[in-house]
């Protein structure tokens, strides 16, 4: 421990504005022990508005590119005394779905100097609500959180620091005001149909969540800041000193977006130049908001997904890891045979571990992935034995698993879809796998398949020198596997599998 | 009621050869009340091979092909006075993996003069056990059926007629002689490699198997019954008046084929001139069988699939439809909102009953199938929320759905895969596609999204006269829609959408 304050950093790359947030952690003394809190240091804001350059058939076009590497390049000079354990990048919407997410986030992570991770939409919402809850006014009973975004708006309910209900829907203020107000002009039919096509989407959740109830609702984004201060600052509550949003505020704002017939003409105190692009789809959703779920007054935080984004790092380094949890839950889920994983998961990370570790690798993540790997290998037999790999890839890539990025998900998926069986499928993960961690995953499978717990010899395996990272040596002992004829079978099919793709494998028994 | 007996004929497309077998239906008094039997009255072998004719890259050559559609041309005449109701046609491994076989199966069923249901691994093995059991001699407590097909083998542990453990793995007699004994040369090598890849793959499911036990095993194939035959003509059992498979026939069958060097050379009695090229790969598989569930003496059945199809199809017609069965424990399975399932039922079948009934559609049948659909809509929910409908349709496509052909899987999943969002997606789901059920599953989901049990209006549906199969109208009463903005909303976007992929959508209100 040395005496300089700790620090943690989030990027948040949004639809709208890409920010990064500095947090210096404070470690307090409570009465159930010692807790943590952090406390804001700095913070930027880059206007990027991504999901402005995103071309309707999904593709990010180059101004756009360019604004979101140059805002990052300025991101990464704040911060180039952090360590990687201090930095964590996310990525939301308009990067869930631009078709050339892969290519940009190269040049971004190059520009950035830190790994960017995608994350899906009910983790955006855990993270939300992790870091509304740490900042919003403290509240008995259930606090709803709606965080509008760029892209996607994240509704989630929760009680204390724990969130009980996420859900994550295809709205936003960039892709609503594009729709429904692509020049600008407002008038009442534009902006009833966007209100209804706000409430059609929020539709879905209300019954659920109107039976869960709230105690206090709280909007979490930079939509939810500006409405509210524009409102306040034009004197548009019924009661002048009140703060947040209200029913009559909204509807105020509305008369005068429709009054002035343009957003670019409206003249309203607070209203910064570039928030009138998305003022009016912005607007329509929180009106729609309002409308469904029956509110009358919200409070505003701000920051809610970068402060969460801190608090989840803070929470892996204190071994609170949430991609545990979710490991186990999954497990259980999907009536995973326990005793064969957890088989598999020893025999995985012992053989993993006798590679010596590269500088840039950081062995621990990749320890805690190749253990969730396997402990996950055979969650997709709940849909189908046959060709089981490739469900319980399709599951680790589209589910939602709280605590993992999209990132994390792919990285999961290759091993999970590599297992078994052939190689060559795995050519199109190329940039997700590590193929030491699949070499090491395989070789458990192979050895542990009679499923029994009749103990393993001394496996001894490594990387051969001649071509580095293209071949690998499995040592097992000769009287062994002359009593177990099958793995010395399957240990030759393995080999051929790996030659196939190109990889030396080299079984020795001596 | 008439007084001639009721006929059932069930057509076994195997990867070795196709089947044909009219059964005749007895209806019997027993002491828990009337039972149904079904005794063969004709059986047609053609001994087809497609397996054979199936390319590296999994295509079905055209000699194969032409095979096939000769010998279902000649079973169509044997069933040309047979109703669409008497008739049920499956076909297995070499279908569900020939990348051209869809293309395949529009010829063949043109040439029976019947559809044709490729279905899953584990619903042949499903099927088997239904066949087996009835046809097996009775016994206490478990019993083993291993069924050694062309290209896969079934595995069941059941009792009385109850399957309790069904598997099907990728190792079959065609397959392996061709990949062991490509000329068929068989030498002490060739056949031990055989024996250990066949035992390999036997392996991931022996520890569950050998756990449940068995008192009885079965061998039910046309492999089995070839081997049987072999041993007993051939006098290779040590007790020559001894009926079935033991473990030292098999090993003297080996050693006559080894010594002969060659299957086509062996001199034995019994030995069909169409069974040889895959005897060799059929006696490793069953030395593999025997070696890893330690088995010492197997019986001898036939025709156990195609005898489960009629008993299956018998079920369907007494109202025992396996699949009600399969759609339930689904809803449990992945814990759908039965309520919403039901709402969503409830208004899809009452719109497709709104339709007139072409002369040759199955409205039973249809009716059934839409019910499932809405029953399953959700289920994709299990994995994530967002695109749900995507996880739905893969779930419906991949998972082992005991009593569902995978033609039924596809209609349920283009069903589920279309209920929601855009129409475009579903240009490559043609065949299996009814636009008449998706247009009622998806209005039916527009009028339920609220989730709410509130009642409905009358609503009435007609295809317009104009175009037909390319046009819909919908009518609903005015007042009430003034009520429901949202419906109005959506109803407007769903037109929107049909228009889209060029079919016309009038929604009028009155």
């Amino acid at each position: 421990m040395n005496e300089s304050p700790r620090l943690l950093a989030a990027v948040d790359m949004g639809s709208n504005s890409f920010r990064l947030m500095i947090g210096r952690v404070d470690e307090t003394m409570t009465a159930s022990g010692p807790a943590s809190q952090i406390f804001q240091v700095d913070a930027l804001r880059e206007p990027v508005r991504l999901a402005a350059g995103l071309t309707p058939d999904k593709y990010l076009d180059q101004p756009a590119r360019r604004r979101g590497v140059d805002a990052l390049r300025r991101f990464g000079d704040r911060l180039r005394d952090f360590a990687p354990g201090q930095v964590r990048a996310v990525a939301t919407n308009t990067l869930r779905v631009a078709k050339n997410a892969p290519e940009f986030l190269i040049e971004a992570e190059a520009a950035l100097g830190f790994p960017i991770e995608v994350i899906a939409g009910r983790e955006e919402a855990r993270l939300i609500y992790l870091g509304a809850s740490h900042d919003a006014p403290a509240c008995q009973g259930n606090r709803l959180v709606v965080d509008i975004g760029g892209g996607s708006t994240e509704f989630i309910i929760g009680s204390g620091f724990q969130p009980k209900l996420m859900e994550s829907l295809y709205i936003g203020c960039v892709s609503h005001s594009r729709q429904f107000f692509p020049s600008g002009n407002v008038d009442d039919y534009a902006m009833k149909q966007a209100e209804l096509a706000a409430r059609r989407e929020i539709q879905v959740l209300v019954r659920q969540y109107r039976g869960a109830g709230w105690q206090q609702a709280v909007g979490s984004s930079g939509t939810a800041r500006a409405l509210a201060e524009l409102i306040e600052l034009n004197g548009m509550n019924d009661n002048p000193g009140e703060h947040g949003i209200t029913r009559e505020g909204l509807e105020r704002l509305k008369r005068a977006l429709v009054k002035a017939e343009n957003a670019n003409r409206v003249k309203l105190a607070g209203l910064k130049p570039d928030r009138i692009p998305v003022l009016p789809g912005g607007l329509a959703i929180m009106l729609g908001v309002f409308a469904e779920l029956d509110i009358e007054r919200m409070d505003v935080t701000d920051g809610a997904l970068r402060l969460g984004v801190l608090y989840d790092l803070l929470g892996r380094s204190h071994h609170e890891d949430m991609r545990t949890v979710t490991v186990d839950q999954f497990m259980r889920r999907y009536a995973v045979d326990r005793a064969q994983a957890q088989r598999v998961r020893n025999a995985a990370l012992s053989l993993l571990a006798q590679f010596p570790e590269p500088p840039d690798e950081l062995r621990e993540d990749n320890l805690a992935l190749l253990g969730w790997a396997a402990s996950l290998h055979e969650i997709g037999m709940s849909i189908s034995h046959s060709g089981y790999h490739k469900h319980s890839a399709y599951i680790a890539t589209h589910a939602d698993m709280p605590g993992f990025s999209k990132t994390d998900q792919a990285r999961l998926a290759a091993l999970l879809l590599g297992h078994a069986g052939k190689l060559g499928k795995l050519s199109g993960s190329g940039r997700f796998l590590d193929w030491r961690m699949l070499f090491s995953l395989r070789l458990a499978f192979v050895l542990c398949r009679r499923r029994t717990d009749s103990p393993l010899p001394q496996i001894r395996v490594r990387q051969r020198a001649d071509a580095l990272d293209e071949g690998f040596e499995v040592r097992l002992p000769r009287d062994w596997i002359d009593g177990n004829p099958l793995i010395e079978y399957s240990l030759a099919q393995e080999a051929d599998e790996w030659e196939r793709v190109g990889k030396r494998y080299k079984v020795v028994y001596a």
